[in-house]
């Protein structure tokens, strides 16, 4: 076998370029941070020696891998798309890399995911919802990981969270609704087994039907994974109700087409036979016909803010605040009044 | 301060669980092959012992981490999304975890994440179209990292690919578009520089135009970045072209999806006054109204095949062999003949 020479090390790109190794690392993490003729001469000695940051030498170097994982339920439709999206803006400004999961909505394979990034160097994390096994927070206090979780924002979890108020959002929501003069709901909820978000928007509607003075009897539930078969599906059983709803309020805008798409199929007008509601406001709301009305989630602000408290949570080795942000109901034309019956 | 005791290693567990240290790792990474017994016994001695696999301990244990890296254009809307879902759930079966990096089309963020992957110690790496910085294809090829491209096939490319041939599908639909009568064709594309499918698909609907004897100038184009947004900005300057297009050919589901909505803002009817498709069959193809006549391509085939492909290179140090998938013509209610004259 041929001998190879060594593999270039951090020291000799810092040698070769004259500057400290610290200065390497922030050239490779924050080129942002560093004056445009130092990086060119750190990157000139990079190319030259052919080298390539490796976990050690770049754990050695600065203690940090300058990633940041992210474990959402799904990729599949764009209910997370937008706010990870400028959650890795954020993390890239500040010289941080994002590597995302998707566990499927399955609590075992978040666990795998969590594990494997922790294992691939993961500083910080970030993870969607509080329902998980007691265990994994356990692992991540011993592992000392910061983690922080966002759509969800719950005042006395165990994580810090970065989200907004799902109940009240709901309860809002379908309180508009019973008071447009709609006394038989329905809802098609996401599975709430492991998804505190999905209970907690169902919750909203109980409590708004509740407050409301409508009896338990005039709402009729079903759940079902957020596809939008699923939602197509589920609308035409609860349309078979005796007497059917006049509003469906859906646990989002994925499950909410769905139910538009079967209305159209099944010849009944939105919103003059019933009315649709989602929630998200992802751009599939705006694109389906009649457009939906829905609870506007701030996707963006929720990103870049989580990416600046998780950065924060690396690099000072603080607890983490969390933070409560807002949602607004958005009205378009899925919603009316109820036909006189 | 407090003195540790050092962390668990592979060995302990193996120890306690009177198994080889290779059947550990076997268990974390593809408990699939694991008969069950020998799978609970190895489970209890690593959470008796707080077993975390790490870099290190998986490395000389296996040589591998049974970590994939993908990186994408985009996770904004869902063109890769159902791909990369089928991709990490064969994945998933053969006991790696997916780590997702998404590169905003930039081909410098490409680059970073590519090293960061690498650097975090990923087997073996799914890419997206072929065209990238030939020191890119250096890069992947000095560190031996297997690497496979997916969404454009090649025959002669510097990576293997699993995918379809852009400039073939795009050009059987074009054809299909004129051979209905239309002549004068407005074309919505992706941003083509840096991206061989966008081109590719120009480049078909240009091949179309010709071998069917019209003229260039029947062909109008506008070049855009994919958001929907955008593909109502361009349907609208389209439309004040004199003559107007009959028919508009999008490069993928989402520009047509806005090309849609911005007909439906100007009062025109599709397919009446003007035809619209769109390329990839992706669900808001199918809940748009009218529904997009577009090009089906394979997801979650290709996913799959490039989850099988990309383990087989990394187990079995092969150089990988590729394969072209079918695409086909979907015909909705979008695309009609041309209003007579």
């Amino acid at each position: 076998m041929e001998k190879h020479r060594s593999a270039p090390t951090l020291d000799d790109v810092a040698k070769m370029a004259d500057v400290s190794t610290a200065t390497v690392s922030r050239c490779l993490n924050s080129p942002d941070r560093v004056v445009e003729a130092t990086r060119k001469r750190v990157l000139t000695a990079i190319e030259t020696l052919g080298y390539t940051p490796n976990f050690a030498a770049r754990v050695m170097a600065v203690k940090r891998s300058f990633t940041i994982g992210a474990i959402i339920p799904t990729m599949e439709n764009a209910i997370f798309a937008r706010g990870l999206q400028s959650f890795q803006e954020e993390l890239h400004q500040r010289g941080y890399t994002l590597l995302v999961s998707s566990s499927a909505y399955k609590p075992e394979i978040e666990e795998e995911q969590i594990r494997t990034l922790i294992a691939r160097g993961a500083d910080g994390l970030l993870l969607i919802g509080h329902d998980r096994d007691p265990k994994i927070y356990d692992f991540l206090s011993q592992r000392k990981i910061p983690a922080l979780v966002a759509w969800s924002y719950l005042p006395d979890s165990k994580l810090p969270s970065i989200g907004f108020d799902n109940r009240a959002a709901m309860f809002d929501l379908a309180s508009h609704v019973i008071g447009l003069g709609h006394t038989q709901i329905g809802v098609i909820s996401g599975l709430v087994d492991g998804n505190d978000r999905a209970r907690l928007r169902v919750q909203g509607i109980r409590d708004a039907v509740s407050s409301s003075g409508l009896e338990a009897g005039n709402l009729t539930l079903v759940e079902t994974s957020y596809e939008i078969e699923n939602g197509a599906k589920a609308f035409r059983d609860l349309m078979n109700a005796d007497p059917p709803p006049t509003a469906i309020l859906c646990g989002n805008d994925v499950l909410a087409a769905g139910a538009l798409r079967q209305a159209q199929e099944m010849g009944l007008d939105v919103p003059g036979h019933v009315s649709i509601t989602g929630f998200d406001d992802i751009e599939l709301a705006r694109i389906v016909s009649p457009a939906l009305t829905t609870v506007h989630v701030p996707h963006r602000e929720m990103g870049r803010k989580a990416a600046l408290q998780l950065v924060e949570m690396v690099e000072n080795q603080t607890a983490g605040t969390g933070e409560q942000l807002s949602t607004r109901i958005v009205n378009r034309p899925s919603l009316g009044k109820p036909a006189l019956g």
